[in-house]
């Protein structure tokens, strides 16, 4: 069995981490962390685990508690800028930990002091912390200590960019994504703009060009392509609880078929349980991996305008967040990778 | 390995049985029935099950298919009506059959006739049919051949009376239950009043006092109570996907307290693994049963009024259809009764 | 010109006055108060009406303005408890006011001390209050200074009971309301129940028999039946925006027909302009009301149960609160009653 | 008084014209046509209107109908293909039309028919058609006959780009149109794409780079730029009701700052009543334009990329279609512009 304690259990993408983990028949859960719901039963505020999960939530001093020994594998779903010291203690002790905020992301500290607007105190442990787009890193996964969970809308993106970066067929500059989310991506976060009657028969962007996702993403088209990288980013709120769409526009510098590109990701990713690829004419939506852990991916040459349109959907929560945390947990410890994720979309 | 075959596969109830069947451990799909998409991949009405499930749906004949020799149970979840040719050829080949349709919960034909408008060609085989309401009639399921699956509202409701039925608190006359349900209740069934734009912001009522659950209701009322029973019963139908909610309100004839009814509640459900009951205060939403086969229920004593009111939420799809099917499916084959059904349900 | 001005104008039910407001034709709006926006233009929380409404919103202290002199009336869609000194103050200077707080509705202070748990100050002017229900109080309000506009729910409640317990055709005891409402009811609070993923695709009751509109219900049924009143009231919260849907059952005592039934309900209401009475089979909808001032009701006379069920609907917003405020003040100005409230409903 | 008439009155988008022109002061309405509810009261699928509008649907043969005599202005708000012959007849009594299908916005009847699947038979009438873009084509609208009446998406596309073209600070290829939709937009239509359980909890793209706006989209930007044009547009259904949000991305090839910007777009739009510009950071949302005729504009140059990003919101129902016409109609008889289309947006 493997040991694994929660720090911020309690926000969303912490609570998906304690539904999978407490699901898994290879995970025993040793502590879950939360400040707002400190010694109160971790089923007041997520009654769908009632009588099935029999904790109470504790608010943990990472320097003092001694919950930490106890565990093989720690998972941070602390805000940005939280999880510093807690991968300095867990690497200090010997313990994995996957850290699903943005502090170990960014491997350049001052773009992640510019975008962040906060400094980063474990430079040190940014070194050696690997980002944690598993399909993608799958063999430095395996032997890291410190694993940077993707951001949902990078995973997203990422995943339908690789294999036209790898092949040189599109350029890594001058790439457009136009992503749409559900609201439970902001968090369980108790501010005007995630009230219900905002956000329901509502659409809006927001943070154009200014996404702090954006350095993430273009650090990973960059290393794809072996090049400099930007893109244009905006993501918007739509009024779901869960999905994340992401439209991808990028110029067809090579000219390559719709024949080509399905044979090309065919290539990449056929070996992939949580990537399914659509065919021709078939474009994925986001109630296709409610609830799972899947990506789906549709591809899209248009002969007449010359770009290639790449369009992709995840559950933000977990492909976006908590579930692609275990698949790296798996990873880590030799696990089927699919172990605990095997959960089929709710359709509708 | 039990070898199942599922009549109208590509219905909501139909869909979500396949799901959770595809999932199953101990289960093998021999066929996928269905009309509307006959020689096409189930994954072209159902893409979330895409690259999971490699199966072709096939227009099946009853009377005349060789498939049928192949399994061990029959899943009907053809509309009411239709099931009675299928219960027949299953019974005289010695195939189990759980048909999820109306045709045989109500053990008087000439209710059926009357509130369904339609002849019953079964009626021998109606009088060894088992009402599926897994909880209540778990050792006769155990031992029968045909099951007949309870309704939706249906089990909303008796599951959150039957207690109060038993212990004689309540009257079996007079009940109130004011049910609300999510759209996926109406099945995938391409009608004006299923559109989104039409149920979208709206809530409505619909069928008061005339909705075809009102006998199978007010039966096993009855046979809880051992006496004549009536229901005031009034259906909504309210904007969401998943998910019914009952409030049930009855005269509090023998004055219990707050702290009788859930001691009484207690003593009848406390080791039901799907039966969770939430305590003074608190009630259950549906959000908490959402994509599980739980059924929570909530009880409050208005001593002001001199009324009970029962609260119950579950999701219309899995215990109101495919998930107690499952249940008795296991029943029936000496399975742990949750095989199958352990999935925890989504927040948010 | 009427000078109106408007104290809480940035919660929902503020915003939705400004909204009629500033289209009345005959309405001249002078000051609109706000504690959370001060000095912001009214535009930044609401760019619904950017550039139709230039105005700055002022947190006004309501003993020391001198804007007060410049109005004829004062709208107060304050929190309950905060609308006393208005009142007060309002009086003392010969304005009307119209009050959107439980504050002036419930004639017996105790009452209301003991429902919402706060002393009432200002006992003297509750006497004068009338209670704002147009259709039922025209006269008096024509000619009051302070009205109690009502709850949203009491309002979609009593409208729905008057003829019955006027022609003494149900008993005022054992009446059980079942109200569904949008989630704008719960008003623009920034608080965890309110979210948008807590909300969406979810359905739960809440207070039940210890909602505070329960003691503005019953003295309103006594007041009609004129006999001591109790009411069964659940209240529940389903994912939409505007509308309130109440389903009402009550023992048909005196065994009227449906035919009965519609010709007294015509009989009460035929020329009420906001009020739509649906004849046999048909029921109102939310979507039906949305964005305007009517109420539309339904009947059903249940010879099966000899119960009578009314189901009313509904805008939250409008009818039951900013509406019905309007329509008041139309009434103390000797204006058309549906002036500045013509706007048909959306659809979809 | 306009006598008006209306055929094809009962989708979404003729019942939209219902409800603007019945509350229009200067029209009266005299026939109202629909096929699926021939003799029935409109009211019957429109229940919002009840008791407002006492009219009944009548089904009509445009060549025989004697009803076309006694109107000024027919509305056609009938499917694609079928508005030809309407115009044609319209013509030759001397009426003025309204036309909200596509027939006769693309100029090229070679054009049309490639992309629209059927022959044009109304060639000689398209020459004297105007587009119907009311900020755009206002003088030639006032003296025209026929007026094609834009696409939902083309309105909200066209309104955003034009004085980027007109300035040439963009090139007329290569833009990039993102647009999200609620599912009012797709009409009435009973079919299985358009069923709440499909499209709630659901975010999906369609006819990536071959739906038929692009067309419409491209022949306006060409006659704005006056030189060839190219755009890639990319439709999404997301789950509201009303509302359109495009995102255009677009190359800043003359380097203009985010102050240029809105200055040139100020020097266009602001005298116009329907046109909304949003300045640096805001960015407008659906929910700030739903009920209403108004065009949200949002504006950024990001430096960062060099590229210039505009976003626009309107109600695809309104000025996506029937408050379009409207506005088209009061410019035809010499009305207030905004006569009949007041009403502010509706929020929350």
């Amino acid at each position: 069995m493997i040991n694994a304690g929660i720090l911020g259990s309690t926000g969303y993408a912490g609570a998906e981490l304690v539904r999978l983990l407490s699901s898994h028949k290879d995970v025993n859960i040793k502590f879950l962390d939360s400040r707002t719901y400190d010694k109160e039963e971790y089923t007041n505020p997520y009654p769908h685990l009632k009588n099935k999960l029999d904790k109470v939530c504790k608010s943990i001093n990472i320097f003092e508690s001694e919950l930490l020994d106890e565990v093989d594998i720690v998972f941070c779903a602390l805000p940005h800028g939280l999880s510093q010291d807690a991968v300095k203690v867990c690497i200090s002790k010997g313990k994995k930990i996957i850290d699903l905020s943005a502090d170990f992301r960014i491997k350049d500290p001052s773009l992640y002091e510019k975008w962040y607007k906060t400094t980063h105190n474990a430079k040190e442990e940014l070194k050696s912390a690997v980002y944690g787009l598993t399909e993608i890193y799958r063999e430095k996964i395996k032997s890291s200590t410190v694993i940077a969970n993707p951001g949902c809308y990078p995973t997203s993106i990422l995943l339908a960019l690789y294999p036209l970066l790898k092949e040189n067929i599109i350029s890594s500059k001058g790439i457009i994504a136009d992503s749409k989310s559900g609201v439970s991506g902001a968090g369980r976060n108790i501010m005007d703009s995630n009230l219900f009657s905002q956000c329901n028969e509502n659409i809006r962007g927001y943070s154009i060009g200014e996404h702090r996702h954006i350095p993430e993403i273009e650090q990973e088209i960059a290393a794809f392509a072996e090049e400099e990288a930007s893109i244009q980013f905006t993501p918007h709120l739509v009024p779901l609880n869960r999905g994340i769409l992401s439209t991808i526009y990028a110029d067809n510098k090579k000219g390559v078929t719709q024949y080509d590109l399905e044979d090309i990701y065919g290539n990449y990713y056929k070996d992939e349980y949580f990537i399914r690829l659509f065919s021709r004419g078939e474009l994925p939506q986001t109630k296709g991996v409610s609830g799972s852990n899947f990506c789906d991916i549709g591809l899209k040459v248009d002969e007449r305008t010359g770009k290639i349109i790449i369009v992709s959907a995840i559950d933000n929560l977990i492909k976006g967040a908590a579930g692609q945390a275990v698949q790296n947990m798996n990873l880590l410890f030799n696990l089927k990778e699919n172990s605990g994720l095997e959960q089929m979309p709710l359709w509708p």
